[in-house]
């Protein structure tokens, strides 16, 4: 085994760590928690550390191990190679690359996490051999990444495909970024836990979810017949079908691929949103995607941040 | 000159026809009626026929033509390289690739006219030297193309860049495509017209602009003070401003380049316009496209013509 590629998925809470094949074969994964109290430095021994661990389990010989690529939230500052902002973790100019580099001693790669995760999707899930796509993480809140002719698409200022940032209702909700009326504020987990809060308050007699509420425990309710539950999905399977029809509409994707735990909430969400995408474009628009669950589940970013370091490492041209 | 390309741009009401040196130089144009009417040998024949006299007109030796590029609206179908529909004319799967090619003896070209306008400025115009750009035409509706990393994106159906149909309004204004609150029915002349009528009928005592009300009369008026007219003008401006930021967001460019009657109203919307764009962002997000207006006037269409087939002819990569 000589060609494989380390991922480092960093999230808020956890990091997820695994070692890939350049054929796409996980050999040996492992989750370890943040604490990012200990500093960005220490996240980074500790990483290094589990990389080194795992490339023992796997019985690689020195030098395997032929780049690694990390997965971070936030914004990239792709000239000086530093994340800005990591918003959960409330760090401001990491230079991660180089001090994985250093502590590997291998060529390091940093992409924002959920590009990653369109990354991962491409090379070795529900993107591959698909030129071009979308893909929609559905979690707290709403992120996106996008493969266009085979790459991923980062943009001018490696900033692209802020998809929950879309505007789908002009002076609708409040977002935390500031604007008002942003796709994941009306089509994320936490939009969907806002709706029912609204229409169980509203509704008379119904009987309300123990707190705290979960957007599963919404998804659950719905599939029971609470009616409440079931406005909730329905508001926002709406929204997700009007965020995704002006994403086609401006690309024109041959695929749309959503992660996340809405996407895993199966027929209750991705059945009606299908019919709904379809009944927006049969009118007038040509557009025929398939909307589909990603294939990596929680691993698409790990996959993707070992697969960006090996089109980094093998300036392949394509993931396919 | 050995290295010419012909334009053909065709409107619901003019046809522009053009030659243009592969340095993007114009060395004539004609605009004929549309006269759809006739049928569309007759109106390939009367191109054509424009094109000759065109060359002779130039004195170009023969065969100094070595392309066509034909710009129309309404979606293509590339497999068969036909136009599915052509929304003002009324005609259906029209082979204006084959017909043209026949009638001129030379290779033939057929786009969408949104996406050539974009080709145009990015061969010849306001997006020279720009990796990546979208173009809005803000006209009696909203059109838009999008030239990535230097290449016309033509997208996975060659439909991609319906900007006009993003939804900015979820239930919202009801639009001729079937759908709800899409951009084109806020943000366009049309739009400027309705918004007028809307607020000049709610004002008392203002007096109305004489019938029929144009968005040049409305951008008049909105100099003059009147106040519907202000607010028509504000309310347009709001909008154009959270559909271009929404693309932007997706995409990640680095110009925004504005086409059409509305762009040329000029200081009165894209002053304010440019304001809103850069507050949207500030908040939150390090997206800075500079929005500017495009250099081609009303003959991005047919440099984009030409230049498509110029593109087509020499395989350039970039139209730089």
């Amino acid at each position: 085994m000589s060609d494989v590629y380390a991922g480092v998925d960093i999230g808020g809470t956890n990091i997820k760590i695994g070692l890939v094949t350049g054929q796409r074969r996980l050999l040996g994964h492992v989750s370890i928690p943040t604490q990012s109290q200990g500093g960005v430095r220490q996240l980074v021994a500790r990483s290094a550390q589990a990389i080194r661990d795992l490339a023992v389990q796997a019985r690689l010989r020195p030098g395997a191990v032929r780049g690694v690529g990390i997965g971070a939230p936030g914004p990239l500052d792709i000239r000086k190679d530093v994340i800005i902002f990591m918003p959960n973790i409330g760090w401001r100019n990491v230079p991660l690359t180089r001090l994985f580099a250093k502590a590997l001693g291998i060529p390091a790669f940093t992409e924002n996490d959920a590009n990653l995760a369109a990354w991962g999707e491409a090379w070795a899930g529900a993107g591959r051999k698909t030129d071009h796509f979308i893909l929609l993480t559905l979690g707290t809140g709403i992120g996106g990444g996008m493969v266009l002719d085979g790459k991923l698409w980062r943009g001018g200022s490696v900033s692209a495909a802020e998809i929950g940032h879309l505007t789908v209702v002009a002076d609708g909700e409040p977002c935390g970024c500031g604007a008002k009326g942003c796709f994941e504020s009306y089509a994320s987990a936490t939009a969907l836990v806002k709706f029912y809060r609204r229409f169980a308050g509203a509704a008379r007699g119904a009987k309300p979810l123990p707190e705290p509420v979960t957007a599963h425990a919404v998804c659950e309710a719905a599939r029971r017949g609470d009616a409440p539950a079931k406005a909730a999905v329905d508001h926002v399977v709406k929204f997700l079908a009007v965020g995704i029809t002006s994403c086609v509409k401006l690309i024109d994707p041959d695929k749309v691929i959503l992660v996340g735990g809405m996407a895993l909430a199966g027929d209750l969400i991705v059945k009606p949103l299908r019919e709904q995408v379809k009944a927006i474009f049969a009118a007038s628009f040509p557009f025929r995607p398939e909307v589909v669950v990603g294939k990596l589940g929680d691993r698409a970013g790990l996959f993707g941040a070992a697969g960006w370091a090996w089109w980094n490492v093998t300036q392949q041209g394509r993931a396919r």
